[in-house]
């Protein structure tokens, strides 16, 4: 801001000049935030060598947090996993990894060529969605791989299911066994009650947050915790976000995520009462809409619902993609629908014209049709993987050497997949690439087909990749 | 445009919610922007798998700058050259470098494991920076290193040396080795004439280019292109783009991209006319200041300077250090100094004002005092070197296992360097990680150290870190 005011002459990077330059009809939508869209001068510090501003904020960010160290993130939560696994994780090494976790997950570990262990997370009755681990399964797969350097969670689910971890933290301590955590949805975690606890209060040793998904800040960014007593090297997890991080970052973006630390802290506990209760009263309003199915809490004791989450369901079966497109016909736009669900997040503030909304919303339900066919989702499916610990039939550095080829699910039993099997919901592969095809698998996904949810956002799904002989 | 003038209701991220959750101090300011910055709704396409709006505008792209596919790049070029070496290049295999690449294309060759051959570029006398490699020793490599499996360029330079790359490009697919272009200053070369020709136009298989850098694009928004008769694979272009950049990619950055090809097709001769003589104009008064040396074309006749790019030196031979603080003082910001240099890089537009500029300039040279110590640059220094191709004496995965120590730099002979040491300028490394500490390495950095020039950014530089025997 003082450089901005300063009215400084650039003879520099960007080619915009602080916004003077730009294509005229949208230069007055930029003009603003183009002033502030600058580079590494004197005075402006430079994210990869913070040693003024940047560093400041980004201390002010880790005390906030109660963290040893913060940063401050150009490229979202996907380049916080990737380099806390690159940290961490050396080629072949063995890893416990959340079976739900999000695609930059797999991708670092695939990239490194390490050896994960996955362990499937528990589900949710209302919505079919995950939840999180059970304590039990994060023993046993200590136990039986003693050998592991780190288990990677995550919490919440994008779906806002939140356990406290702390219990399955203590365990992978006593192992000597870092736990490195993607909470990408619990950014605002940490406010405290009646929000859920942060990863990084369940004594995490690596929390990375999408500061945009939930806080006020721009898309792309996100913060990167490292824990008071974290087992980690500090170091190395400086060196890949330097490396996998564009060498002229985002001032608007860093700016942003500053001013979301400072909105946190700006939301005392009365401010904070304000907000839920006015979330609850928009709950309540649409509860009261009868053609409407609304979760806004968990049935499982040891979990909670983020409050900045509400699942709705259509009454009438209809499936969550159909009910979403009604809603974005009135103008409402959510985050996200599946074959059961539509998933919205609530702002971290007041919710303004309620009246308004919740007319908008009635009116989309009236063009919510009856399916004509209706998906009938089957709590056994997910509970019929008796292992919910289990490892890949090969390596990523073996599945790079093989050909790939494509054949019809039917007749695929026995071979490897080559690529990830995901019905929407629950969300939780059924495959990942390098696992067998088991009959059982084979009737697993029937009975997803069955049920009519969509499997990799399509209908029909007969075919699958597997690695050639 | 169309999202935000339909005044959608947003349950979904971004958690500011267009714009109308943020800090009350910075709403104004970015107020405007955040009604652009969404999320891959529906009707807004998504950059990792475009069908819409993004791929409409990635196809103008490629058909402006006559590409195969070209690409919107939202973590910098850095990602960009990081995806093309890592679509192109295994472990192992051999490549061929030029010597004073950006940091990016080591990073990805370390994480690759690749063996890199370096080819030092020639130097521009007056400035003591580099142009680009010699034709005769992009020869001698492919020659000697028939196996090599890309020729990765980097042109211009930093300081704005441009050369044809045409036979450089022809020699090395008559060996069937792909060229891969770190253009990134160079976004705005292929205008034609007086500007430069890109190394598209020269039929270089993979260039990338920092929109952000001389377009009206905003920080961090690069583009990728793939030629139309390319030798790389473009599905493994993307997979890597896929995996480096974020799952939420900047809606903001991506329009910006796309207006910043709008204003260079808005860009006729005439106005291309307008501008150069705006600039012209500028030089010329630069150039009638006489504690001045202005340097604004290349004496070199296979290079010539891009016309955005202007260097300036005190007569008084002050360091550009010391003249870029003065310029500082008086509002002026710089894109880069050295010992000897400042650049400038000037707007593809009108430069406003320029009396008023000019007359703070000429202030700012007033208190550009006569060095105590001046910089005394040898032209044989960056000659000396007899062996302008060479390799490593030990591999990437050696050197991760390795221990590395600090030691005298005096006492150094024989060892293996573990930090690369680049004297400003030339800019152009003298000892990379992995080579072997010569005499001649020594007296070259004695030279550059006795000249004055700033090794590593530092005035004294005493210590080496070397890999332990």
């Amino acid at each position: 801001m003082n450089h901005k005011e300063s009215n400084p002459i650039s003879f520099h990077v960007p080619g915009h000049k602080n916004g003077n330059v730009f294509l005229n009809s949208a230069k007055s939508l930029f003009k603003d935030l183009l002033a502030l869209d600058v580079t590494e001068l004197n005075g402006l510090d430079d994210l990869h060598d913070p040693e003024e501003v940047i560093k400041e904020a980004q201390n002010l960010l880790a005390s906030y947090y109660n963290a040893k160290k913060s940063y401050f993130l150009v490229n979202g939560t996907t380049v916080g996993n990737i380099a806390m696994l690159f940290a961490t994780i050396n080629t072949g090494e063995l890893v416990l990894v959340q079976r739900n976790c999000h695609k930059s997950i797999i991708n670092a570990l695939t990239l490194i060529g390490a050896t994960p262990i996955f362990i499937t997370p528990q589900v949710d009755i209302n919505t079919m969605t995950p939840t999180g681990l059970q304590h039990d399964d994060v023993i046993e797969a200590l136990n039986t791989y003693s050998e592991a350097k780190a288990l990677i969670l995550t919490n919440p689910s994008y779906y806002g299911f939140a356990q406290d971890l702390t219990k399955i933290v203590e365990s992978a301590h006593a192992s000597q066994v870092p736990v490195l955590v993607d909470e990408a949805h619990g950014a605002h975690f940490g406010l405290g009650k009646p929000f859920p606890k942060s990863a990084l209060q369940c004594n995490a040793d690596i929390v990375v947050q999408s500061a945009h998904k939930t806080l006020p800040a721009m898309t792309m960014g996100s913060y990167l915790h490292i824990n008071e007593k974290s087992l980690v090297d500090v170091e190395k997890v400086e060196y890949y976000l330097k490396i996998f991080q564009s060498s002229s970052p985002s001032y608007p973006i860093m700016a942003s995520l500053d001013l979301a630390r400072n909105y946190l802290q700006s939301l005392n506990e009365n401010r904070i009462n304000t907000i839920i209760s006015s979330h609850s009263s928009f709950i309540n309003k649409l509860k009261s809409l009868n053609k409407l199915k609304v979760i806004s809490d968990c049935q499982e004791s040891n979990y909670i619902l983020d409050p900045l989450k509400v699942i709705i369901q259509a009454s009438n079966k209809a499936t969550g993609i159909s009910l979403q497109k009604q809603l974005e016909k009135e103008g409402i736009f959510t985050e996200l629908a599946d074959s059961k669900n539509v998933l919205l997040i609530l702002p971290l503030a007041e919710i303004k014209n309620q009246q308004e909304v919740i007319s908008k919303i009635s009116d989309a339900l009236k063009g919510v049709k009856v399916p004509n066919r209706e998906v009938r989702l089957n709590e056994n499916f997910v509970f019929s993987r008796n292992r919910r610990v289990s490892k890949l039939a090969f390596s990523y550095k073996e599945m790079e050497k093989r050909k790939v080829v494509t054949m019809e699910l039917a007749q695929s039993s026995g071979k490897i997949a080559a690529e990830v099997i995901i019905p929407y919901p629950p969300g939780i592969p059924v495959l990942m690439p390098g696992e067998v095809i088991t009959s059982e698998k084979l009737t697993e996904i029937k009975n997803w087909k069955d049920s009519g949810v969509r499997i990799q956002g399509k209908s029909e799904f007969n075919n699958i990749k597997v690695f050639d002989d």
